[in-house]
């Protein structure tokens, strides 16, 4: 009969994953393709934005000092002496009571230091203006250099680049991008009950779940996954597809064969590569306790527990944060009825969020564990840690969000 | 000179938008391809899940009631027959007394209706097996549709297919799976003063920003998105980019050309096609007040403010939650200052998140309006509705993520 696994508590499986997860490395991409993906390096402004003094209204250049005393009931006359053009340089000075039109956007004149916006104003005659309020110094404009200078850092490594980073880039020139490759991850499903997902299931046969789940999930961490046919259960054909997969992946994830029994030629596959190291066999978590990890020279494969659930949890808790650390999301939530945990290992309840009186509300989803119908309700987990004998009804927990 | 705009309030604009959106199409996509697609029906199981009475752990099939009794000092004693192996049917039956080897996830034999765990087992000859412990009947073991049975509706339309839900679809064999086709729009922008990422522009010029971030932002809407070439701020150029640009999407997004003054033929190009209808012209909020709605035909027009800042947040608050009801997500925060706001227009504040204490400060990202600097540095924004004036420090509201 097989042996209890020796387990390891999840902080320390997860610090040797973090540890030997293989280097990212640096690509420059077109700023089109940088959506979703992670900078790789701290980013300094190459010029100052706006490039010159703009107007932030529609209405008209002029020197604050001329409008000071305006009113509604003693307007300020100045005179009219010509109009900004968008997108091109303002080549004219306004001198004492002059003023010139300017569109949101447009160049500010030289001599000119304010804009009186449009609805304070009424032109009186073709070259007379009235301004019924005065404007400040600087009122009504951005300033050469205001919104980012230059040499300023933008973003420090490690940013998402999303819609409005990509927007800041675009305004500054910065194309192509330096950001981090996405990792290569293949996928590979041992398993002699497991059959093709297009095959219809004999008798004890269930179909291929992981490959599918799993690579959904890494590709929403931002991977690039390869997905292997699946493999009988026996030491040549298995060794074969990790060798062929390892040589083309920085990292391989594994399921199936990491529970006891079949294990033991699984593991020894993975150890069976020059420069292979066990790094934890066994985690103390609920659920994913039978979960791998060998490091082969450079690369790494993690062995995910069979069972659907299982193996998806365990790629929540113990990859995506290694794979795509600012993907993770929490939500703060109150838990709405007690979850039990036993002390010595750290446990992981799917839930569902409802939305309550005052915040959000996290419903344990407990039912028997391994029921892909409850996990594909859920919107997140809850991690109880190790020492937590469980939490209460009304405790403030943090949601992970799938 | 031009006149104010007259302005419709927000929930009203984006009523009108919601209405006059395009239909969705349905098509049918193989499984792999589902990720992040959004379910397009009702899905009914076609099968229950497990097909057969599965184990949930390694040890022995037994008949529960040849357990009972049973302890560490006085174990049960049972009779060995035989061994289930992974993917076969079981076909010898266990009689009184009987048991037989079964590993996770094997299909239990006739006449047994329990499990007993391994751990709480000893091998006590070839045919052997000492019991320590009870089972009751349906212990250690998952019922035939157990987890889903045949006809439930395991998934409505709307939601949002990702890794769980892939696995659940996975292990009942759907495939392909019948998704809305994504929405095509058009990018479309304007401005004399606008010039392409890679030119160094003119004093007076700016780049192209609006182009590059409301491509990144409809890509993460899950939108098939065209950039058109930027169009010179003239009627005939304008009318025959926006007459291609409606042939080939569903919805059409410019920007630029929507502020005062240039507006007028801007508006009158949308207007010059068969069946068009203006829906609004200004509406109330900051910022955002000079967006345009106007339908053609079956298609949708909707113009931007040409200000980055402006043109991304109004995509955020009148575009995102109509093209991707579902990816809006909302947290829960204690706004940390005081934000004042007029009445008679809808406010929406860029907030940056900060952790407190107690759960999630949101620390409002005031400035200058319009600043590209401040937008890329926030995780998201509050909407102060009209009605309000503000929004006082320790207030709890709702952050719209970006």
């Amino acid at each position: 009969m097989p042996e209890f696994l020796k387990v390891l508590p999840y902080q320390n499986a997860l610090q040797l994953i973090v540890d030997n997860f293989p280097l990212r490395e640096i690509e420059y991409l077109p700023l089109l393709n940088c959506n979703h993906r992670i900078l790789a390096m701290d980013l300094a402004s190459p010029e100052d934005m706006p490039a010159f003094a703009r107007s932030t209204v529609d209405g008209y250049a002029v020197r604050a000092e001329d409008t000071f005393g305006s009113s509604e009931s003693l307007p300020g006359m100045l005179n009219y002496i010509n109009k900004v053009r968008m997108g091109e340089e303002a080549l004219f000075n306004i001198g004492t009571s002059q003023c010139a039109w300017i569109p949101t956007g447009g160049m500010l004149p030289p001599g000119s230091n304010a804009v009186v916006m449009v609805e304070y104003t009424e032109k009186l005659s073709q070259d007379t203006i009235l301004v019924s309020r005065p404007v400040a110094p600087g009122e009504n404009l951005m300033q050469k250099g205001e919104d980012v200078s230059q040499a300023d850092i933008i973003f420090r490594s490690g940013k998402i680049i999303k819609a409005q980073e990509i927007g800041l880039l675009a305004s500054l020139g910065i194309d192509p991008v330096p950001v981090f490759k996405p990792y290569h991850i293949g996928i590979l499903s041992t398993g002699d009950e497991i059959i093709p997902l297009e095959q219809t299931p004999a008798v004890g046969q269930v179909r291929d779940v992981n490959s599918y789940s799993l690579a959904a999930a890494l590709e929403s961490c931002g991977a690039v996954v390869r997905r292997y046919p699946l493999v009988e259960d026996n030491f040549k054909s298995l060794q074969t597809a990790v060798d062929k997969a390892l040589k083309e992946n920085d990292v391989l994830i594994m399921s199936g064969g990491s529970s006891v029994g079949i294990a033991d030629y699984s593991v020894e596959v993975m150890l069976s590569f020059p420069d292979s190291e066990m790094l934890f066999h066994g985690i103390a978590v609920k659920p994913g306790k039978p979960t791998i990890g060998v490091r082969v020279g450079k690369k790494l494969i993690i062995g995910l527990p069979g069972h659907p659930v299982s193996a998806l949890m365990v790629f929540y808790i113990l990859c995506a944060p290694v794979i795509s650390p600012a993907s993770v999301r929490q939500l703060a939530a109150t838990i709405n009825v007690n979850v039990a945990s036993q002390p010595g290992r750290d446990d992981f309840i799917p839930v569902r969020l409802l939305e309550g009186n005052t915040g959000w509300l996290a419903q344990p989803l407990l039912g028997k564990s391994g029921l892909m119908s409850i996990i594909a309700q859920a919107d997140g987990y809850v991690h109880i840690l190790y020492q937590q004998q469980g939490i209460k009804a009304g405790e403030l927990v943090n949601v992970n969000l799938f």
